[in-house]
C-alpha cells in the first residue's frame, strides 16, 4: 500500500512541502527521508501493534510520522511534557511494540529505542503492511482519570481534512504554520492536511510569538492553528497588519473571549472558532470572521457532513436553545478507545462528549462546559479526576477537588481544594504532584478546607469550588 | 438520517445554492422543495430499490434528486436520449420499482408515474431509509453489448467531490457551471458538489454556446465542466476574454486535439483535461493548465487518493512509456455493477477500465485507446459491440462492424461496416436502428463489404476498420 506522503511526492514531486527554519524539503524529498527512517525502523517491527513516538517539533518528527504511515502501524503520539510515569501508563495501556525517543527524553521500558540508536542501524527493507486502518492513537483521560488512547483511523484524518477544506476554502498555494505540538491532533492533523491537499507545513520548535508574528507580517504563512493563550500573546505584540496571503486562524481549545474576538474583528485578523477533540480527529465545528461578532461565544457550525445533537439526562433531545450533553456524529469521529470497549463513548452511533453545551435557533454550538469540568490550560487539557486522584494518593490528603482558575496567560491554571489528615506544606504537594504528573497539570493554587461541596449522591459538585476559587480574583 | 441538502442547508441556509435563468433559490430554498417532492413521492416508495428519474436539465430535476437522497433510495438516472426500448432494458435490469418521467417522454412500464401527475397526489410524509449506501445508479455499455448499471455510493461522491477540490482548489465563492446532462455523471456530479462544498450550481437547459460565453465574460461562474465539442464550439464563437473569476473548465469525454490546448493556453482559458468514466464517479485523473503544453495529449495524474497502474495482457505491471490496459484504485471507484457479480469489473480490487494508455516517467497518463474501442461523439458514449448487435439482428445483415469516424463537429460520429446476404438500403437501416438505439448511436455512414477484418482467433479488429474510414475522410 502506498503512503500519503508517498502518493503525494507522485502527485507533486517538486512542490515544497515542508519548510522549518531556512529549511525547505519538496514532497519527493520529504518522501525520500521518511523512506530511509522507515528503513531503519523496520528491523524493529514485529507486529502491528502501535509504535510510541516521543518527539519534538523536529522536521525528522515529521519524517518519522510519514515513515510509520510507510510501514502502516498505528503511532502513538506521546505528549512529550508528562512525566515517565504518565508514559509508562500509555505504553503499557498500548502495548507499544516500539518506543522511538529523541535523546533528551528517557523512558524506563523495554520497547524503548533512542532515535539517535536507530538512526545509526542498518536498517532493511521496509516492511509494509497492508490492511491497518488505525493511523494514530493519542491518549486523553475522561471522568475516570484513566487516560484512553483515542485511535484515529484514515479515514478519520481524510474526513477531517475534507470537511476542514471545504468550510475554509483551499487553495493550492496555502501555507499552514504549524506551531502547535505534533503529538497532538491539532499538529498531527496539519501534517495529514499537507500531504492530503498537497500544500506546505511550516513547522515551528515552539510558539515564539515574535518570530511568528514577524512571518505573519512576511506572509510565510497563509493558514495557523492556535489556542487562545497563542492568540492574546500575538494581540500583545501586534503593530503592522498581518500580510494579506495570510486568510485563516484556526483557534481550538476553549472559547475566546468577547474582547478577543472585538480585537481580531477590529485589526482584521480573520479568527475561525473552533470546537473539537482528540476523538473528531481536529476540529469539529468553525464559526467563520463574519459570524464571529454576531455569535459571539459560539463555536460555529459544524464541518460537513458532521452532525451534533443536543440531549437531556434522558437521552431526549434537547429544544432549540436547551443546554444537555453534546454528541456528535460525522466520518471524522473516532472508532473508539485502543483496547476498549469500542462501543463505550457512543449512543446509537453518537458520540457522547460530556460537554454540555446549547443549539441557538439557527444551529450555532455553544459550549456551555467542559466535559467532566475539563480545565484547559495553555492549550492542554487537564482532566481533574487525575489530578484528584493523584492528589489523593499522598498520605496526608483525604479527599481532592480540582477546578480550573481563570488566568490571564494560560486561559486557566489548575487549583486544588483539599481535605487533610494533617497538616502538609504546599511545596511537598506540588513536589509529589510533579514526579507523578506533567508540569502543566500540576495544581498553582492550594486550599484547605474542612469538607468539599457534594451532592445528594455524594457525587463531587466542582461547580461550587470553580466559583469559589474565581470569585476570589475577581 | 439527513440528507446531504438538508445538512447543506443546516449549515448555510441563505447562501444561494442553485441558479436557473433568471431564478434562484437559497440552499434552504432549495431543502424545502426537495422536501414537499419527497412528500409527494414517498406513498410510491414500497422498498429499497432504484427509483429511476427521466428528467431535462430543470430546476425541479435537482429537487428530485435530492429528494430521493432524502428517502435514501438509489436513483437510476435514464438517459434521456435513449429510445423507449433501451429505456425498458434499464428498467427491467434495474428492477426499478418506480419511473418518474417528465411528460414529454413516454415510457411503456408498469412502474412509470408522469411527474405532472406525481405533482397533482397529495403525498405522505417523507419516508426515510436509514442504510442505503447507494446513491445513484447509471447503465453504460461494454465489450458484451448489455448496458449494466453502475452505482455510486454516497462515499464514492463524497470522495470525488474531496480530490476535485484538493486538485483545483475550493473557494467557497464558486459557481459551477452545468450544462451537461443532469443524467451522466458530469452533471450528477455538480449537484453532489454543489451541497457538498456549499457553493451554487448555475443550471443550463442545454447547451448554449452563444449564453454560455456571456455568461463566462459576465462572471456568472467561476467553474464550468465542458467535453470537446462544448470546447470547440465555445472557440468558434469566442471574442472578448472571460470573466476573471473565472478560473476552471474541466474538459472530459476525450483528450483535446493540440490545436485546441493551444488556442486555450494562448488565450488564457484555464483548461483542465481530465480523464474519468461512470465507475469512477466522475473524473479520475486531472491536467492542470499549467502542464497542458508541456504534457500534450495526457490526461494527467490521479485525483488525491487514486492510484492507477498499467498491466500487460498476462497482468504484469508495465514499465514507464510501456503501453497496457489502465487499472484505477481509489475511494470514488464504484462497487460494482447493479444485480451483477460485483467483483467481475476488478482484478485484485483494481477496477480494469478496458482502456488502453500507458504512464511517462513524471507518472502522467496518457490514454492510447479508449475501452472496447469507445466512440465518444459530442460527449456520449457509444460502444460498439451495442450497436453492432442491434445491426445483426437486421434480417438482411450477416454481420456488422461500428467504429468511430473523426468529425469536426461531434469529435467522432459511428460508422457501420456491414456483410449483408440481400442488398440493402442505408435508410431501413437508419430507420431499424433508430427504433431500436439512441439517435447519437445510429451510424452516419455505412459501408458495405464482403468480409470484416478479424485476427486468427476470429476476433474483430475493428481498429483496421477506424483506419480506413479515417483514411478516407483525409
Amino acid at each position: 500500500m502506498t503512503s500519503w506522503l508517498e502518493k503525494r511526492a507522485a502527485l507533486s514531486p517538486d512542490k515544497p512541502g515542508l519548510y522549518a527554519g531556512k529549511d525547505v524539503w519538496t514532497f519527493s524529498e520529504m518522501a525520500i527521508e521518511a523512506q530511509k527512517l522507515a528503513e531503519k525502523i523496520s528491523p524493529y517491527i514485529k507486529n502491528q501493534k502501535p509504535v510510541a513516538l516521543l518527539i519534538t517539533n523536529q522536521p525528522q518528527s515529521v519524517f518519522f510520522i510519514h515513515a510509520l504511515q510507510m510501514i502502516r502501524v498505528p503511532v502513538l503520539m506521546l505528549n512529550n511534557r508528562l512525566t515517565p510515569e504518565e508514559w509508562g501508563y500509555q505504553l503499557q495501556d498500548s502495548q507499544a511494540q516500539l518506543v522511538l525517543h529523541e535523546e533528551q527524553f528517557s523512558v524506563e521500558a523495554e520497547a524503548a529505542q533512542s532515535i539517535d540508536e536507530c538512526l545509526k542501524s542498518n536498517g532493511g527493507p521496509i516492511k509494509r503492511f497492508e490492511d491497518e486502518e488505525i493511523c494514530s492513537v493519542m491518549y486523553t483521560s475522561g471522568t475516570t482519570g484513566n487516560p484512553k488512547g483515542v485511535m484515529q483511523s484514515y479515514d478519520n484524518h481524510y474526513a477531517s481534512a475534507a470537511g476542514s477544506a471545504f468550510n475554509i476554502g483551499h487553495n493550492p498555494d496555502d501555507i499552514w504554520m504549524c506551531a502547535v505540538p505534533l503529538f497532538h491532533i491539532s499538529g498531527y492533523s496539519i501534517l495529514m492536511r499537507s500531504v492530503i491537499y498537497g500544500i506546505a507545513v511550516r513547522l515551528y520548535e515552539k510558539f515564539d510569538e515574535q518570530l511568528i508574528h514577524e512571518d505573519l507580517i512576511d506572509g510565510k504563512g497563509s493558514i495557523i492553528s492556535v489556542v487562545t493563550t497563542m492568540l492574546q500573546r500575538l494581540l500583545d505584540v501586534k503593530g503592522e497588519p498581518y500580510h494579506p496571503l495570510f486568510r485563516c486562524m484556526i483557534l481550538g481549545g476553549g472559547p475566546a473571549p468577547l474582547h478577543m474576538v472585538e480585537r481580531c474583528h477590529n485589526e482584521d485578523i480573520p479568527v475561525f472558532q473552533s470546537y473539537g477533540m482528540t476523538e473528531t480527529s481536529s476540529q469539529f465545528t468553525t464559526l467563520s470572521p463574519g459570524d464571529a461578532t454576531r455569535k459571539v461565544g459560539s463555536s460555529g457550525k459544524p464541518l460537513f457532513p458532521g452532525e451534533i445533537r443536543i440531549i437531556d439526562a434522558d437521552g431526549n433531545q434537547c429544544e432549540t436553545d436547551e443546554i444537555g450533553e453534546i454528541l456528535l456524529k460525522g466520518p471524522s469521529v473516532t472508532k473508539g478507545y485502543l483496547n476498549r470497549d469500542q462501543s463505550a463513548p457512543f449512543s446509537n452511533g453518537w458520540l457522547k462528549t460530556g460537554d454540555v453545551g446549547y443549539l441557538d435557533q439557527e444551529g450555532f454550538l455553544f459550549v456551555a462546559d467542559r466535559r467532566s469540568d475539563l480545565i484547559i490550560s495553555g492549550g492542554e487539557n487537564v482532566y481533574p479526576a487525575e489530578v484528584e486522584s493523584v492528589l489523593a494518593g499522598h498520605p496526608a490528603v483525604i479527599e481532592a477537588g480540582v477546578v480550573g482558575k481563570k488566568d490571564d496567560r494560560w486561559g486557566e491554571v489548575p487549583a486544588a481544594f483539599l481535605v487533610v489528615a494533617d497538616q502538609i506544606d504546599e511545596e511537598v504537594l506540588i513536589h509529589y504532584a510533579k514526579e507523578r504528573l506533567a508540569a502543566y497539570k500540576v495544581p498553582k493554587v492550594f486550599r484547605f478546607t474542612d469538607a468539599l461541596p457534594r451532592n445528594a449522591s455524594g457525587k463531587l459538585v466542582r461547580r461550587m469550588l470553580k466559583e469559589e476559587i474565581n470569585d476570589e480574583s475577581v
